[in-house]
């Protein structure tokens, strides 16, 4: 097996050597960051000050806009002045962007050697770097791979040995602020990708599924390929694709990272599938339930649960729960029974218990 | 390690001994089996039927439904004779309700081993199966689990050790049309529990994650650990429990085995999450070819791309794809480049290569 590591379970975590990008801290053991990406143009500092104050307001610790031209790069100082969490550009094609972000102020920068060019760009761009400590993430694509002389590689190994090559070029530079990241929309070979990677650098990765599509089903395909990588071990910072506002990319990033109990973020909501056996409308109950835990802050654990198959059990290990059956519902508060309720009350009970907490 | 599997990649799935519920084969190699429960009253045989054919509608492939009293388990003569997939009956507390579902027709039984009562009333409804051919799911939830006499294992030992003891009960009977599930809340207490079973059994397993909740938080926890599972090489058959309209658990059950490349299910669209890159609206083109894609049955990649970074890539790499840039569209049809249209006519002229497919 070489270096390779067993991943038995979801604790043992890869170690990555951390890196800082303004204030928040990316491997090495740190709490996976959400990040995310602007839709606006970057050119329009009003619209995408805009945009990044509502991702802050969900929580999102990083965003990263796109750089298309040079008007965009220096629109980084003033969209700068607008927000609170650290700001990477997303460079392609030209390194010269990258030096004018990098003097606007950027905390990060993401490359993708597929289109970068030349390795004395690069290096032009990793000696900026390195002078301002700001770290640069090796971006890879799938669907801007640099060319290959081998065709025997698939395309997990082509990212990687895409990514290597890169690494070994900064490193070359005296430079290791690095984070590197091998999106496809393949899921399977999007993991492969990263299992190997994980094994062959110290560095922190940045993990996610590019192109997923639309949220209906892009949402779990990201989650398929995220989830899995994070169970194993692998993942500094979580980026969720989405067709769609990059709220709802924040919002499923942290789900996803509950999912594993690697962050805390609000309320959980645990409610039972509803089936032949209830006896009240679970569905509308848990949506309500559900509208009103939006507003609160606290990472509690609430259950709403239709019938005594698993009600009161689930109920019990909430932190406030209710266990419904025919008209009646019993209130669990800590594992213990407070009051029972008529149907009436199940919304007003639960959450006077909810927000006595 | 002793018999423990080494799981490096996807491709080293688990192969069970296969069962067959009616006409569905469930394990030995077969194609992952997508489920779902119906949430109306199963006394209500009009209304469950009508819920079954929705399911049937959306490619359910077996169905599940409550069998709270005896009247419900009586309604399954006449709702089998309204819908064409296999019906497994769900049983708790009451062994007398699985011989009536049994006398009744079910395809399949389900049973929670933690209400269920003494070994001897296991044991009627076991001859009883056998002496029809009928498989019974030995169906573990952590909310109503047995109690134990070791308060030293956790929940999924405990879970592990309560299935075991049900399938040796079982097998002392020379029955082996055995199914197992273990759920819980909890994702990786979850996954810890089939990869213990998945060693100790050879039986098909039925994965999800209970009491996920409504579908926004819902859909990621289930994904998570439905979809880590099935990397892993477990499971047989899946259920995506959701707080919401069966049908979108069977939208969902699909779109992870998709992600995986386990199953093919319609179209697939490739979208781009777009960015400041993007000259064009994505989110609005992505989604009207969503909605026209619904309605077709082939299993084709469409991709919907805003720039050129990675958009002629991943546009090449579909059936039919665009990539747009300022005001212009490339289209591709398998891999080569078919027309440049004008912004006013992507849609169209992407379809039309859709529809000749």
């Amino acid at each position: 097996m070489g270096n390779r590591w067993e991943f038995d379970t979801m604790n043992s975590r890869r170690i990555s050597k951390a890196i800082r990008i303004g204030d928040v801290t990316i491997g090495g053991g740190a709490p996976v960051v959400v990040q995310s990406m602007t839709k606006t143009d970057t050119r329009d500092v009003r619209a995408t000050i805009e945009q990044i104050k509502e991702l802050e307001d969900g929580d999102c610790e990083l965003v990263r806009v796109a750089v298309p031209d040079a008007q965009a790069a220096r629109a980084i100082v003033d969209i700068k002045k607008g927000i609170k969490i650290p700001l990477v550009a997303d460079i392609h094609f030209d390194y010269r962007l990258a030096l004018t972000a990098l003097e606007a102020g950027a905390d990060g920068l993401r490359l993708n050697p597929g289109n970068i060019g030349e390795p004395d760009k690069v290096q032009k761009v990793t000696l900026a770097a390195r002078e301002r400590g700001v770290p640069i993430r090796i971006g890879l694509n799938a669907g801007s791979l640099p060319k290959t002389d081998n065709p025997d590689l698939n395309v997990a190994e082509r990212m990687v040995d895409a990514a290597l090559e890169q690494v070994r070029l900064l490193e070359s530079l005296d430079f290791d602020l690095i984070k590197v990241s091998l999106k496809f929309f393949d899921v399977p070979t999007t993991i492969e990708a990263y299992q190997s990677i994980a094994e062959k650098i110290p560095y922190p990765l940045h993990i996610g599924i590019t192109e997923a599509g639309l949220p209906r089903t892009g949402i779990i395909r990201s989650t398929v390929g995220i989830g899995t990588l994070l169970w194993l071990g692998i993942g500094d910072t979580i980026r969720v694709s989405l067709t769609a506002h990059p709220r709802e990319e924040v919002v499923a990033a942290y789900e996803i990272l509950k999912s594993l109990n690697l962050r805390q973020h609000g309320p959980v909501l645990v409610s039972c599938p509803t089936c032949g056996r209830a006896e009240v409308d679970v569905v509308k109950l848990a949506e309500e339930v559900e509208k009103r835990l939006q507003k609160i802050d606290k990472p509690i654990k609430v259950a709403v649960m239709g019938c005594v198959v698993n009600g009161p059990g689930e109920a019990k290990d909430a932190d406030v729960g209710i266990a419904c059956g025919k008209g009646k519902g019993v209130i669990f508060k800590k594992g213990k029974k407070v009051a029972t309720v008529e149907e009436k009350d199940f919304f007003t009970a639960l959450m006077k218990e909810v927000e006595g907490l």
